[in-house]
């Protein structure tokens, strides 16, 4: 995707280099960083220059690809297999950094030239990714009418991903493809994703678009001024119950109250098979910090941390919510468009 | 109420002084300040020292009485006429300030003594107001019951009063009748009135609390976290509809769907006889910098401003919105409880 009029992607291998765009510092600095060995992404991952589901999977791919690469001649494996161990540990939880891990080291060890074959396996699985994610904004895009005004929360665009984004893919296509769309993006607070990654991804790719305070949504449908809602998904549970950035769950039930359709956009990695409805989900209780504290930057260009909250005050932040699969129009995959119900997710996957 | 266990009001007279507390500093700084002259209390509406309908009151009361005072001995009235006209100029919206402005300058006009009379008149006028906040609190903590976790956006405590407030008047008196209550504070986006105000006031008052991001409330609800809801209010139609502080819509409908009990707070003076319903209520849009801008104090105790959007972005910033009837279990006033219909409202006003 664009980036000043010039394509990216959000994470990308040259040589033995693996080259991310910096996330902790957007919007205010667009900056590239490059990570030449394993360690070094091990670190990226770790401290959370890269973030999203499908980005993580590629940094996490490409590390593993890296250290057969910087593996001595006489190694016997102990040198691939401590690196496996060392980025398995940069994110434990993160499901797709596995799924990486093992493509990626499984493909080496096959092969009687391990370099080249990683390096394929790992080419192989970010393309992978990045046609499900487009293919996601093609069968998206078409439930786009021109002139739509479409509402979407937090960042799930190709900052989260490796290009094209999940929700964000079907807005794309549908202004590439020339239909007029607006798109009100939530701030999303607290960490504010909409009004920081999102916001400036829609502007990189010229989409029209406004942030709005998270409380205004209700008061933009009951308006009219809303058509369409589409968000992304944390974790999708056989059933559809749908775990998302939190203030997802009060948007659906305000879509349904005014009768926007409310859809989720994600690829098939983002269903977790082993998760039978929305109360096996477990939800992370983030710092305080990010509700009492704003960072953003001052008249001089500076990065500052204020304090917005009364000081002794506390604050209450979950990361997530549920969306119970009722509330869900639809569910937007890269192998079509399902509702939110057991029957129909399951067809997915035969 | 207190600050810093010592009992203030917002604002109140001593000898031609206007006090009142410079809410624009608050939480950070607690200052009083000091209007010596009409002019002076003209300066503080307009530039919004003293927000809050029922402050605004006061202040353009106390504003009146000052005129008065400050007439030469041989006006022939001019010195009065000439100050009530720049004190309806101030807030020329704001309905309360001219039901003030008028019954002081009646008071005056029609003593010989006008000053005491002036003095008398708003001061019965003030009293007027602390008794309905008051009486609102005695009844609307019959509601509340021991261990009760409660919700509310925005500010409607006794920063926007005189005394006691509205929709935390019900709070404050559960809590010195000795119920425990919990209280969940909406951050309220993008002023942060409930970060800033309404937790200054809880702390201050030691009531336990904490802040939550206007995202969370859909999800507290859902977990049985919540187990009522009391807002205040800007205006209320005969029928019931209640226009206040964006984002409160929302919280009805999630509060509807999860069946939490969701009441206004709020005296006779907020109901407007002239409005049937919602519709004729016009919302204010306001600056888009509130959204774009977050103002806070870093770490060496300096208030500054800080972009929080992606740069170049725009915002919409509607300031409030309006709840229909149907969302509100009950309205709270100082002559009790009554739902949020045509035939109970009217049964106040007779």
């Amino acid at each position: 995707m664009r980036v000043n009029s010039k394509d990216y992607r959000t994470i990308w291998m040259e040589g033995g280099s693996v080259f991310l765009i910096e996330q902790n510092l957007l919007p205010f600095e667009f900056k590239i960083v490059e990570l030449k060995t394993c360690v070094e992404s091990c670190n990226a991952i770790k401290t959370m220059l890269v973030r999203g589901a499908i980005a993580i999977e590629a940094a996490a791919g490409y590390a593993m690809a890296q250290a057969f690469m910087e593996a001595p001649r006489d190694d016997k494996g102990e040198y691939v297999d401590r690196a496996k161990k060392n980025i398995e540990s940069t994110r434990p939880t993160a499901r797709n950094l596995f799924y990486a891990v093992d493509r990626v080291y499984n493909a080496g060890r096959k092969s009687d030239n391990p370099v080249s074959a990683v390096v394929a396996a790992v080419g192989e699985m970010v393309e992978e990714s990045v046609v499900a994610t487009r293919r996601i904004g093609e069968i998206g895009a078409e439930l786009i009418r021109d002139g739509m005004k479409i509402e979407t929360h937090c960042n799930a665009g190709w900052l989260a991903c490796v290009d094209w984004g999940t929700a964000l893919s079907p807005m794309y296509m549908a202004h590439r493809a020339g239909k007029k769309i607006f798109v009100y993006v939530d701030e999303t607070r607290p960490r504010g994703q909409g009004a920081r990654l999102t916001a400036w991804e829609l502007n990189n790719e010229g989409v029209p678009h406004k942030i709005i305070p998270d409380n205004a949504g209700a008061y933009l449908m009951s308006k009219n001024e809303v058509d369409f809602m589409i968000v992304g998904a944390d974790r999708i549970a056989t059933n559809g119950d749908t775990a998302n950035k939190i203030g997802t769950l009060e948007k659906a039930i305000v879509a349904k109250k005014y009768g926007v359709p409310f859809y989720i956009a994600a690829p098939l990695s983002t269903f977790d098979l082993n998760c039978k409805t929305g109360t096996d989900i477990k939800i992370e209780e983030r710092g305080e910090d990010e509700v009492l504290y704003q960072v953003g930057v001052d008249d001089q260009g500076a990065l500052r941390k204020v304090l917005v909250c009364s000081p002794g005050s506390r604050a209450i932040n979950p990361g997530f919510d549920v969306t119970p699969a009722d509330l869900i129009t639809g569910i937007i995959t890269e192998k079509g468009i399902v509702r939110a119900s057991r029957e129909e997710i399951k067809k997915l996957f035969v």
